[in-house]
């Protein structure tokens, strides 16, 4: 195969009580990126569409080339290729856009070498893009958005990534206001140090998120989804947030916390009905604000980055 | 019925990265409590053995008694009882003596009674007899001792007790060095405040611990048995810790630390034999340190409180 297009999907960083350990992939939106082996060495990027001419053209710059080279030099190889980039999903926004277009070059990179790796061990070269996008090496995204589900990054040295069987259906509603939070601002606002009791209290919910996980126990998913460490700190950057935080609670929601470093605001709900009259109802308090907003709703997404088409 | 024998058993607290979190139940050592009815309202100790003397007689002092009467108050029960508490393990030992005597009492009462509550909702009541003893109503020695297995105590407001199933053979060493930490010393020793970046690491190993016990992972257990919040600063309080700790992994134990506020150390290993080893050699590092010690080594006792004899 000389040509394939693949897809990385969104994904949902911390899950309140999971601050750079758990993230979750989406369905949609997402990103796909368009892979051709060319007969010299080294990566062209030819097109990026649908990011507005903000993202970087150069290889050495962008997050999906540099993840693709990365994994080539790993591999000791000296393939080349051409590269196209459709961005289908907000830059910016909280919901691992970065991460998704690192993860869909280096998954269609290994396509086109004929699978010598397994997505597990993809994810440290799409680290390598997040690094080049976000100026940290993060995993949080890359790692559903290669392996789909639930997904713990238990540890980065050594890289530990543990995905998290559940037993329930579970979908997940995110809507996007178009505000901008850069990432290092939003960990710019965090304390340095937490309180021990508060320590005492978050490993407390996420406890009751793990085992309400593998329990299949919605309320104990429930209780684990709080966050004292992060949330109250970055809430302030998001217009209404407690407000709707708390409508999205009374209308149901298993769960709602800002998706990684926001603004984006994600809800978790039993069915998929109730998450989209959730995101509705935060469309229209956005409105209210005078603040546009998309919205999106889905299962979780438990394939991850997977082919689109393989080009005869 | 008006008599009742019970044993509750001893435990480990903490766990490494489930600090006032997690704890566990052993198969012994424990402590025995006979219960009889008397005529008249009131609890009255008629005797305590194996304590040396340092135990509390008078009833609104003793933990025993003191769980035992808010467990009464809560039921609006004006019953009467003898109590008699045969210490069966260390004091003062990090292994949740008190915890085993207050759970003991309230868990024999509520057999006299005729068992109008479960386990679970007894542990409010054996937590107030740790607040006698030890000046903070914890959870994480009583509901392991009520139980049995390994429980998380998610939140103290509302409280939420979990059971955590997991699907392996696992074995607790641990041994005692006659040396005294107070509980209070070692909580002073701990720093009140934690950076962010240990937050996210021992969020990780606990992480990795939660997920290893339900999908049954030695290596992933083995990983989340770590601890960068608590251990590092209680070490300094036992002799050789670090030197032990390091011996019980390379001989073969899935994970080491201090059993509670210590001085205990535990070891969790795949089989008995590996855990008598280790806890042989502890010893003789004691030994050779001029430290008695003694050990227990069982399999993480799955039962909890139980009745030993019903009197006719």
């Amino acid at each position: 195969m000389n040509k394939v297009k693949v897809f990385a999907p969104a994904t949902v960083a911390n899950l309140n009580s999971g601050y750079d350990l758990l993230g979750l992939a989406i369905d949609y939106p997402g990103d796909e990126v368009v892979l051709t082996k060319k007969s010299s060495s080294g990566l062209v990027i030819t097109k990026i569409e649908g990011d507005e001419g903000r993202l970087p053209l150069e290889a050495e710059k962008n997050c999906a080339t540099v993840a693709i080279q990365a994994y080539l030099d790993y591999m000791n190889c000296k393939e080349g290729f051409e590269v196209e980039i459709h961005k289908k999903m907000p830059i910016g926004s909280g919901l691992g856009s970065s991460s998704a277009s690192s993860v869909a070059g280096v998954f269609a990179a290994n396509i086109l070498l004929g699978e010598p790796l397994s997505k597990k061990e993809l994810v440290q070269f799409a680290m390598q893009g997040e690094k080049i996008a976000c100026g940290s090496a993060h995993a949080d995204n890359v790692s559903p958005s290669l392996l789909g589900g639930i997904v713990s990054v238990s540890s980065y040295n050594p890289l530990q990534i543990h995905e998290i069987d559940f037993n329930l259906d579970l979908f997940v509603g995110v809507v996007h206001p178009d505000i901008e939070i850069k990432t290092a601002d939003s960990r710019n606002v965090l304390p340095k140090s937490i309180p021990m009791e508060d320590v005492v209290k978050q490993t407390g919910y996420l406890s009751s998120l793990l085992l309400g996980l593998s329990q299949g126990n919605e309320e104990m998913i429930s209780f684990g989804l709080q966050d004292v460490l992060v949330e109250p700190y970055r809430a302030k950057l998001i217009p209404a947030f407690v407000e709707i935080k708390k409508m999205a609670l009374k209308m149901g929601a298993i769960g709602c916390g800002i998706s990684g470093s926001g603004p984006s605001i994600f809800v978790m709900s039993k069915n998929k009905k109730i998450a989209e009259n959730i995101c509705n109802e935060i469309g229209k308090k956005f409105d209210s604000l005078n603040i546009n907003s998309q919205s999106y709703c889905s299962a979780i997404n438990k394939e991850g980055a997977k082919v689109v088409c393989e080009y005869k």
